[in-house]
């Protein structure tokens, strides 16, 4: 029997973690619509020439493929070699990210969308990654971007997403704000404008691996003592935003692609003094985030109270839907590792504490003659909006109770003859454990109050 | 660049179709929850052992199956046979339905719920089926179900939710019942209780072919006219569900099978009658649903409106879990086909009309100096919760206010020095074409009433 169980890496999610789930994306999607951007969802499968080589080889290892169907084995050149093997008799594979597909749904339907095309998307996305401890092989992505827009106020406001976001999460989070034109202008600043990604790789460790380390690196690569002694001061940078702008300004003039990067986080900062945020933004000019794609600015979200890495990230990227064809349209978004800020979220023990029990309220099953008044109190509370359960069976009352009690139902109600007769009810507070006798015309408002 | 296209059978969601879908998915799970059901999910991938064997021969060849991950080949010995093949170079498979993995789901989380257990279920699954109009290889099924009761109350319930669910949707439908017992005392009846399956196949299809073709295909497998003679009446049977009921409470005397569905059905009908109800629910002893392993009540619901099949059906099974080694649990469930459902509500054109746009209203980008401005107005109405955008770039009147055209916005504001001095802004009604001068303070009520 224990064989049968859900796969390794992947989850069940039983009703206290749908509701926490559902009250988090809720949250998200809730911002997201707010600021104007809209659902859409694509499937599943994707062609697999639409996915593969588009996340480098590991990526193209880590997609799941889906067998062709029927006899798969048909004309098909008996091999040794799994990946010719593989090009034979699979044609479709599993969603790997949620960025790939997009460039694709906006590539096909670009002639039925608007731009500025704003949406979300909030699906599951596969990846046959070795499963261990917050690593799955189905998890969930939420991503936000716009498409078509090259004005920095969409920067801005993916800023104010994050705050109101996480504000109505009540976490305390810190963003992070970069541009790789930054980054580019540091590269041009040390004379190896060529070296821009060996300079990017090291400095993205520097908070792990320390200084030390990083010059290391660095010389390993090819760069030399006062390479190394030219970039120190930008990494020990201290003093606020205005003052490190300030001091690339300094530094990148005359340097193209550095004042550039300078004068684009200038921008948005103006921008965000004219709203109140509640998160703390800072400029932190070692801000890489790996990805190469990203082409000006960049964002990382870590929360404050518990050491769990980044649980939001993004950037501006302006070619997207190169890949499939149509070049030259300008994006930034963010994405929200949903499975993260769920366990910040359990960790600091933010999440409401109605989210316990779908049902209010439990009616005892008293059996035959009582329930078409048990019914009819029922529908009333349903008909105000309050999740209502009838025991479904007459047990005996220990039963029902300890039912009610492990699914943490708040109220309960027992009727008898005098309460049909009495037009009444008696309603329990399963917390408080008071119990009184309520009419049916107050039944609603006791509940709800 | 054609050939980067979503997978035939599939389907992508545009923001109309996505606004579409949340408001169909919310309102029946929105039904659910009031009658106390709650939330889960599980993954898109099990496997193939839990899978297969479920759905008949057809169905194994329609599940979906992944390729194992890595050299799949190692260790395989070369075959022809492709199910061979399938079997040592695959050992995962799509959701092919919701019901076999919430059996495993209740099998291996049985210590961790309570019972009755009852949950809803709204997922994606997959089948390798041919694609064709209306038929998708991903499509959508939500399922509810109450497991480890036996209560015909909870056959109630579902009547009451089909009742609520269409009732919100405003969409005319007539749920019909039956029950397995009735059609295995009907076989009794005719002396044939062996071949149930026989007599069941025939006359599901009655209102297909007909009473001549019915009364063929039963000669052919060995009845004799006698045996249709004693059909006929209870196929032609007329008048009201008690007249019904009654008729068979009078041929089933003795007949304990028999006895018994018309015992379960006349409970069913007079709980009922304690409830004010929609739709119409009519006994039809011809409903068999073709699967085998309902063993109590059947539902089915038609739209009337539109000829578009069944859009809803279920039933009670009492095995449910037996299968993966848990047997005796009874439960009770049913399925709304969400995707046509869709279909019915365009059909009869019954989706609300502000499921158009996200964005309520969009503000104009005159340029730099009025965007702080602005960004106050869109924060005044967020914050009130109104989905508000500003056009991210400055560009021209005409492409701005075809932006809002196109989405179908229904309030554009208009920002210049005039209305930044008096603390107003311009408001225009994209609907009835008036604009108007409205000030900071009103502008919330002015959106919203």
């Amino acid at each position: 029997m224990a064989k049968y169980t859900n796969l390794k890496g992947t989850r069940d999610f039983l009703p206290v973690e749908m509701l926490r789930r559902n009250y988090l994306f809720d949250t998200i999607s809730e911002v997201f619509r707010t600021y104007g951007f809209s659902p859409i969802e694509t499937p599943a499968m994707e062609s697999l020439s639409t996915l593969m080589g588009k996340y480098g080889e590991e990526g193209d290892k880590l997609l799941f493929k889906i067998l062709n169907s029927g006899d798969f084995l048909d004309g098909v050149t008996s091999s040794e070699d799994y990946k010719a093997m593989t090009r034979q008799i699979s044609e479709k594979g599993l969603r790997y990210d949620l960025t790939v597909p997009f460039a694709r749904f906006v590539v096909q339907h670009r002639n039925d969308i608007t731009f500025p095309f704003k949406r979300y998307q909030i699906q599951p996305v596969w990846r046959a990654d070795r499963p261990q401890k917050g690593r799955y092989r189905e998890f969930f992505q939420c991503d936000v971007d716009i498409i078509g827009s090259d004005s920095l106020l969409n920067e801005v406001e993916l800023v104010q997403i994050v705050d109101k976001v996480f504000g109505k999460l009540n976490i305390s989070v810190t963003l992070k704000l970069n541009n790789r034109k930054i980054l580019a202008g540091i590269a041009e600043y040390m004379g190896h404008p060529d070296k821009l990604t060996d300079i990017t790789v090291a400095i993205d460790k520097l908070d792990k691996i320390g200084f030390e380390k990083v010059s290391e690196e660095l010389l390993s690569k090819g760069f030399v003592q006062s390479d190394v002694e030219k970039l120190k001061p930008i990494l020990f940078l201290e003093g606020s935003t205005d003052e490190k702008l300030t001091f690339f300004r300094n530094i990148f003039s005359g340097n193209e692609i550095g004042e550039k990067g300078a004068e684009e986080l200038t921008a948005i900062f103006t921008l965000l003094s004219n709203i109140k945020l509640k998160i703390k933004v800072e400029f932190d000019s070692t801000l890489a985030r790996g990805l190469s794609y990203y082409t000006g600015t960049i964002f990382e979200v870590k929360a404050n109270d518990t050491p769990m890495g980044s649980i939001c990230g993004g950037g501006r990227y302006d070619d997207l839907t190169g890949i499939f064809g149509v070049p030259g349209l300008s994006g930034v978004g963010i994405s929200f590792g949903a499975d993260r800020i769920y366990d910040v979220l359990l960790a600091l023990d933010k999440f409401p504490e109605d989210l316990q029990s779908v049902s209010k309220v439990m009616i005892v099953n008293f059996g035959e003659k009582e329930l078409p008044y048990c019914m009819k109190c029922a529908e009333l509370l349903r008909n105000a909006g309050i999740a209502t359960e009838i025991y479904p069976d007459d047990s005996k009352m220990k039963k029902q109770m300890g039912y009610a009690d492990a699914k943490k139902i708040p109220f309960v109600i027992f009727i008898g003859e005098n309460e049909i007769q009495n037009e009444t009810v008696s309603l329990k507070d399963m917390i408080s454990g008071e119990q009184q006798t309520v009419a049916l015309s107050e039944l609603v408002n006791k509940v709800k109050g």
